[in-house]
């Protein structure tokens, strides 16, 4: 993709390991009060203050993760940010400073590394965090991008995956399943030029969907949300496996049972149309897809006036007590099905 | 290696991403007080208090970084903590958590993953720092482990690579070269034993240069020798990539020159014997060598007589102006050469 545009291209071994870091980091501002010591030293330092600091951490890889054959690279370092910023959201803090290390083989030239970079601006800029740190290498094969983002919180507004209790309300926010049809669509039209290179894309109409899946956005938003709505969550999660998954999470930690029902379960009306041309059950897709970045969190049962009617929450379930189990709840026939993680897994789908 | 001793390997996609994370991660005991929530939730918390918090972080890559042909796993995972472990050192900051992400090929068996973890473990007991979280994922090849490294320290403790003044004195710890002649003789055994693979290697007396090779340690007890002394230095860094390379950022980040003494060099005995039978200059493999994981520092020269016959400390130049440059004064006839750095390179000397 960009070899086409770019005719002359550096090669990575020109700027050496230093100067490539230098060059890639050099445009990205500081923005955060916190931020004491930035790229440049041995590490990084933040200020703390009366604040608790929050790290979260993750990797993706080339041909697990993502396809360079339709995910542009621009695109995979927003998502990457994202990704990680989403971890912290989930735990009601707010993002401040990430730290991004690339493994990349010599097959990329240093255009290819600027436009991951400039993905990487794009989300710090929209979501006012700082780069603070990173490492840049090259590898045997494949590209390999691992962050590290650092979130700030008070003590008693921290929310973690285990304090959910029966009869609490279980809710999400935004929308399932999305992110899931949209690489189903970039998977068959990516065949589809695989077969014939010729053929133009067919994208038109699942703006939407493909949007989820290669610019998928943090719900950074909800914190302030919910604290005008002056509620702390019991529990909470991002639904990065998919919405089955996340809820056995929370069971687990929380040792608490859940009831969801699938009649509730936020759908958008072109990631429905979508799963039906292409035979998919849209509630299976929001509950094994992934990728949807949406928070899952658990509320008091009291604090159900305050949320009912707002735009950004729905409620989908409830908690029992650990001993009944999970359970989906089916539409129309109330029938009972058990919950089980059929979730996107890194291991079993990749390679 | 790892696969002739053992019969039974279980593949990575039997445990899937979630059980093979627990089950990887479940010896870790917590051991810091300031480690508040740590592996299982969306991201860890690290309480503060009125220290600062820390972080660096670091990506190792297969066929770059090591070669799995003669650094045993175990040793890899032990060696890819310390790494990071030294960063911290060199802010004079006490590490305290990491975070572990590791991308790794299904050639590799469970078994494989436990014998990182294992070393993994071990540096985190040796070195009393809590594994707070990380990510486990599969890559299309190789093996690449990325990992952040959190530590708290007193602001005006913390020391930057940053604060060095003409006339300070230049000191670094240990002796230097060894890491990187540990690794000549291990190719070398590593070339004999692909061209004959009966052949039995020869590592008998270098032990001393191997260790620092395959488990070097982190300079984290220098940390409390300088507080013993009461000496905070103005600047200071890690030997990772050479004592050239290392001289050229303080002075780029310092905005100071600096005479290194040839003669004043720490060199190890087993080193120097090495060096010459590999027709090597020692002091080249000192200046250009890296790994070494040494700290460089500079002090006041007012805190001269604090350290001047300390058995861990070495003063090996001065600061001087920054126009005045950087060079090296040679043994003996005290010739001036540009300092240069020719210190292992990512880019350069990987593939």
């Amino acid at each position: 993709m960009l070899e086409d545009k770019s005719p002359q291209l550096t090669p990575i071994s020109k700027l050496g390991e230093f100067g490539l870091i230098k060059h890639l980091t050099e445009n990205f501002p500081v923005v955060q009060e916190s931020t004491q010591l930035s790229i440049g030293d041995d590490a990084a330092v933040i200020d703390a203050g009366d604040k608790k600091v929050v790290l979260s951490t993750d990797m993706l890889a080339e041909g697990v993760h993502f396809n360079l054959g339709y995910v542009p690279l621009k695109h995979l370092g927003y998502k990457a940010v994202v990704v990680n910023l989403s971890d912290i959201a989930a735990m009601n803090a707010t993002p401040t400073q990430v730290l991004v290390s690339v493994a990349v083989s010599n097959r990329f030239p240093v255009e290819a590394l600027e436009e991951i970079y400039a993905g990487i601006a794009l989300a710090c800029s929209r979501y006012q965090v700082d780069l603070i740190g990173g490492d840049t290498t090259s590898s045997n094969a494949g590209l390999v991008i691992s962050i590290t983002a650092v979130g700030l919180q008070a003590e008693d507004k921290i929310v973690k995956r285990s304090g959910a209790k029966a009869n609490d309300l279980l809710v999400v926010t935004g929308d399932l399943g999305g992110a899931y049809l949209g690489l189903q669509i970039l998977e068959r039209e990516h065949s589809v030029y695989l077969a014939n290179p010729d053929m133009q894309p067919e994208m038109e109409g699942y703006d939407y969907i493909l949007e989820r899946q290669l610019k998928p956005e943090a719900r950074t938003d909800i914190r302030k949300k919910l604290e005008e709505l002056d509620i702390v969550p019991t529990s909470m999660i991002d639904v990065s496996d998919g919405l089955a998954s996340e809820i056995l999470h929370l069971s687990d930690q929380s040792k608490v049972g859940f009831h969801l029902y699938e009649e509730k379960i936020p759908l958008d009306s072109t990631m429905i149309a979508t799963a039906e041309e292409l035979n998919l059950n849209p509630a299976m897709a929001a509950l094994n897809g992934g990728e949807d970045y949406e928070l899952l969190f658990t509320i008091a049962p009291s604090d159900f006036d305050k949320i009912k009617n707002h735009p950004d929450f729905t409620i989908i379930g409830h908690a029992t007590e650990h001993a009944s189990g999970n359970y989906l709840v089916a539409r129309g026939s109330n029938q009972l099905i058990p919950l089980t993680a059929q979730g996107w897994d890194a291991f079993l789908n990749g390679e």
